[in-house]
């Protein structure tokens, strides 16, 4: 007897039970204000995770020793911002409240809003680390204020001050900077004093946020906002596994792949890879 | 002494005061519910549309014997479909007061349902001609009622039945086909009836809306619910110039052009001979 | 608590028990000979299918009211034609084994060997309608007999003459035409004639097999052996929607498409489309 | 004893000595208006050209029976108009000199004026049929003369009134079509009325000259200037065989595919097909 | 009462009584010898700036703050080279007439030459900084004098030995580096000692040439002629903003973005993000 | 009289006898298990070559002063691999049989193993270095024994233990990566020790088999399998040149790029530029 087609980013494929991270995606890119599509973005990495190995020689981990579940992605509204992200909070919500680390992929970067308002709940304590070429911490976008380019500022609403560790940030206008001098820790342009940071907060749980866009755009062509003058690929695959691997991330979102900008497919490939190094460097 | 440069689709630079149509674009896309884009194509139509002439050879006519002005496009936030549509109402009411036909770009098909609103205070008796591959006559889409899968919906509660003709359709779901049948008059696949449709018409103002989707997707593949089967540049020139020369338009608008799926350039193209036509055929 | 993700053509997710039809993606093509890539046709059609509507204002028919099954890809070798051709030869007894209608998605259309060996077997008498713009004739191509180019002249190899009827056929080296003569029943260019070889099947098995490069490249460029001059999606519609709703299809295929030279996504959409309509016209 | 690599669109290697007609490619693009590219158009199609068969169902012929060279590309300087047209005339006057075809692959259209020099020379009464969108009767275009916008103007300027006669024209400036009245004779948007042309012109040379973009751009859009609302490639087919077999054409060319906007390829396929038929119908 | 769509770069939409620096496109590409389309790098360059901010943090200042004016594209013809040049060093002349800086962008490199004959007459002590792939130092290319591959040369022919210092070169025939030697100073490769050299040039006029290709393609590919190898943007964005801010820029030019080739849209983001740094430096 | 067109790879077009190394080309792809389309990869290679110059500033050598052939492609088979495998080493047998250096232009990496079976019986005491991203050292794959995936695993059949040294390496399976550590010398990631390697292999013969997807792919896109996390361009580069002008190297081949995914051009030269450079190493 045949089932039905099971489609699961490679190795992810444990029940709900025995799975100690979740993945989700969360198709929604309504306030993107530049190129959207990164509607696109988590059922292309599903698509072609198949294209690279479970196996790590980074690591030397394989996902096949992993007990991960891949749930789909949400069914979510176009055109209604607050009805999305309540779907996203709610699904992130029944995955902390089973005791399960939630791993979502975007999506546009707002989504981050949606899983991070079940994370305080569950966590009042979090924090956060922040990776992005962009700041996101303006106040409101053209007048709209659950924006992408807001999605660290009403993250902030929720946590405060000192409690938001941005990485790799190149670009913002003038006032977003200014604010987060007095509010956030912004590191510009790479992952330098990542290190200390994690010290920092060790023991704390973090919420790791992983906006793809900080890769410069030669590497991730593929994405809404590309901005010249990002790391390279080895630094990211290095800064994520130090995240992964010494911070207490109890739940984490990687955004903004936009696949029908990435024409020969590397973009895709190198989200797969990222999501399997992190995967893996949760693996102890 | 130099001027700032001035852009507008070809020989459409008249002044606001001589013009008897205004261009403007409406850039916005966030309902979308399968590929995001056409916020595009505003700008696409005006930046190409020098790649062909001013003068048609079909009506013998030529742009640079018209009064007609291209204001731009408008500045829309992304998240906020209300806001959006408000800008939009605004505009074309300015345009309206000036006793001039506005003449909208899109963007999504939501866009009519700002301009159109403006349409109604001024037109009480306002009918709809709707060339379309979707019937959009949905109530709501996936719990949202601003969505461009609603818009004829929305513009039906403004005006009510019998008000509205849609031709070329090929696409919905069972409910909105039976809720079409007894509240406006819908033309399946092709444009048959139309030059009977526009002699009942008569006298009366009418708001032209053009889906391009209406085309079968191997003519204009660059839009964002590409629909197999539908009608040919041919059919849809010829009908174009039908409406815009025999009935009373008192303002249209020409949508879903999404450039950025038209890697040939050619999708832009068609969009920018159609509006061409239709501008001559306003000429009498 | 959470499911797996399933990942199915739009409402084909019935069980198996219940299921009628059972589609299938074979993912295959290495003896294509021009440009490969149709391995990853099925996968596209199972992905984009949510582009379109589940209900067809051609047949007023609904898929929701079907009982099918999607059962995802096989796991195809490649390189080793034999072994790819026995995994589906396999998978398709299994179906028809269950007294359901094995509908496969191809892959090159080599692929169309492998289900027609299990056809066979079970139909001894079976006929086959053939859509093609390529004879597919040959005997051997640069010395291979089992290729894309030979597959008809493999299933003749099994049935015997007066067994294949072609239709649209437009492409072949001089021998091919001249071998299918006194083979087989080849219409060039179009569907003239098909109704009349439905009426002579009346109660015979048929298989119905349909390379999609029988479509004009304007309407379908997505393909590895693009022949233009081929039907239009509105000839090809009505023909395919004959076929399935008159003749007595006890398994079918649909093959080559090859989206990575779709980048408008067009070429996926009509496959989708067709094979909608084919799955409704099953529906009595 | 291995040789070096000779290239040739397909089956077109006879000796210089045993060849009826020369093919050669003029990759020249300088005075393109909108968007340049055809200097790659000869090489593609030439690369490109195995993708099809060497026998024509349509016409029973095989090239692999007709004499046919290719002679490649010339290579040509880009900046210099005269320069470039000089070696064209040069290249094509020693074809004629051998008493063989010239068949010229461009290029933008402008390269017709230098192969049309050599054969008004050498045919003085030589007329021409003219397959395009466009007219190209400008006299200059932005003050230049020697542009592909004015090459039927130069052609003029050779052979004076009543010698050219145009197919499926559908652009131009007001003025081109006013001059063009009283010179040369203009059939628009198709091929009508081109059965009586070939007749009247029994017995007189013919320089055939076909701009591809005479083809609606869904079926061609790798073309410097899209132009919708052109023929089919069925149209187009039968009307290029029609000439070919029934006029007394001494030279051609075959201009304006323009490969890097044919992402799809199936715009070069169009240009070989046509070709193929073409050289099959110089074949008694 | 509306107003004629203006569109210029990002925030430079000063008047020119109160610029200080002018933005002019001169969209010419005849003379590219292997992939043209620069034609249209200012109209994207222009389009695509909103794309990123006008703020920079890596210099702390922000366009907002400037007084700079795009007086959009010149008209130019195609296939005739002198006169397009002669457009060029007029509109040239024009601004630096009134005491303003003129900041071109190309178009090919050739575009560079009629500026400089305008910059030359103005500042007979001009000397030339120039960032390239490519020596572009040849005395003709296959016989043309006026070409993209010579325009160096051209230069030296107004101003002669030593005035002209090359970074980044790493293409060039072997006659090319060996003239150069001689005549100018080239350093292979990289900016190395390009401090030393602005140090050199303190108090003189200097003339600041950017070939976008200097860039490798991993970063640029939206060129013409794509160069392997070539230097990093933060490597590109140093050198400019040190060229920008410390030595005495009275004229420059940004050229060789073709953005047909740059499918992902990055290279044209690059350009922009340069074209802002260069912008800004200039600010004291 | 003119000759039939001659097209090689840029100025290798010495004749047989003169030529010291013979460029072929061996478009097979049959075994890809990803992304299908290296068979284009030497076609496109050779056409484009012309984009660069023949002269090297890194070597100061110029391909004017070399005798190289260009053979072109060898017309191999889809679908069966042992014969295309036999076609491969016949021709390579040839070329060694002549004394020269046969430089195989791929195609997937498994085309090596025909190249490498002539060289064996030539060379008995051959050893291997190999560039790749992917360790290739499978026994099978999905039971396929002649895969790509498998190809030094089969060279290895023919020589044994302590011969093959492979570089870059950041893929494989665990198991791979285990049977390797006892059967070759794999050095991870990078090129680090090559130095000592080629030291070590002093005067031994040496196969060269260059995996163009040792590169990152954002230099690189245009490859089946793309894998983020390689060298760069002049890593590569000195390292190619170090192993052809160091190492004694009786044979190579370059292979595995698919320019279908190469939108922009840039990954065919790379490959182009790394050829050039290889091909002036081996001139003394």
């Amino acid at each position: 007897m045949l089932n039905k087609n099971i489609e699961t980013f490679m190795a992810c494929d444990a029940d709900f039970s025995e799975a100690t991270t979740i993945l989700f995606g969360a198709p929604f890119d309504s306030t993107t204000s530049y190129r959207p599509g990164t509607r696109f973005g988590s059922s292309a990495i599903r698509g072609e995770s198949f294209g690279i190995e479970t196996y790590s020689p980074y690591q030397d981990k394989d996902l096949l020793d992993c007990s991960i579940m891949d749930s789909g992605d949400l069914e979510l509204c176009f055109g209604s911002t607050e009805q999305a992200l309540s779907q996203i909070e709610q699904h992130t919500a029944e995955i902390l409240a089973a005791n399960k680390r939630p791993f979502m992929l975007g999506g546009e970067h707002l989504v981050t809003l949606g899983a991070f308002r079940a994370v305080t709940k569950q966590y009042p304590d979090i924090h956060i680390i922040h990776f992005d070429a962009h700041a996101d911490l303006r106040d409101d976008y053209l007048g709209v204020q659950l924006s992408h380019a807001c999605v660290l500022h009403r993250c902030w609403d929720l946590i405060g001050d000192n409690r938001i560790f941005q990485f790799g940030i190149r670009s913002g206008d003038r006032e977003e900077f200014q604010w987060g001098n007095s509010h956030v820790t912004t590191h510009k342009f790479d992952f330098e004093s990542l290190g200390h940071v994690i010290k920092q907060l060790e023991g704390k749980p973090v919420y790791f946020t992983l906006d793809l866009d900080v890769l410069d755009p030669s590497i991730f062509p593929g994405t809404g906002t590309p901005e010249p003058g990002g790391v390279s690929f080895e630094e990211l695959r290095k800064a994520a596994t130090l995240v992964c691997s010494q911070a207490n991330v109890v739940a984490c979102d990687v955004n903004e792949l936009s696949p029908h900008y990435d024409q020969s497919g590397v973009s895709t490939m190198v989200a797969c890879k990222i999501i399997r190094e992190m995967l893996l460097a949760f693996q102890q």
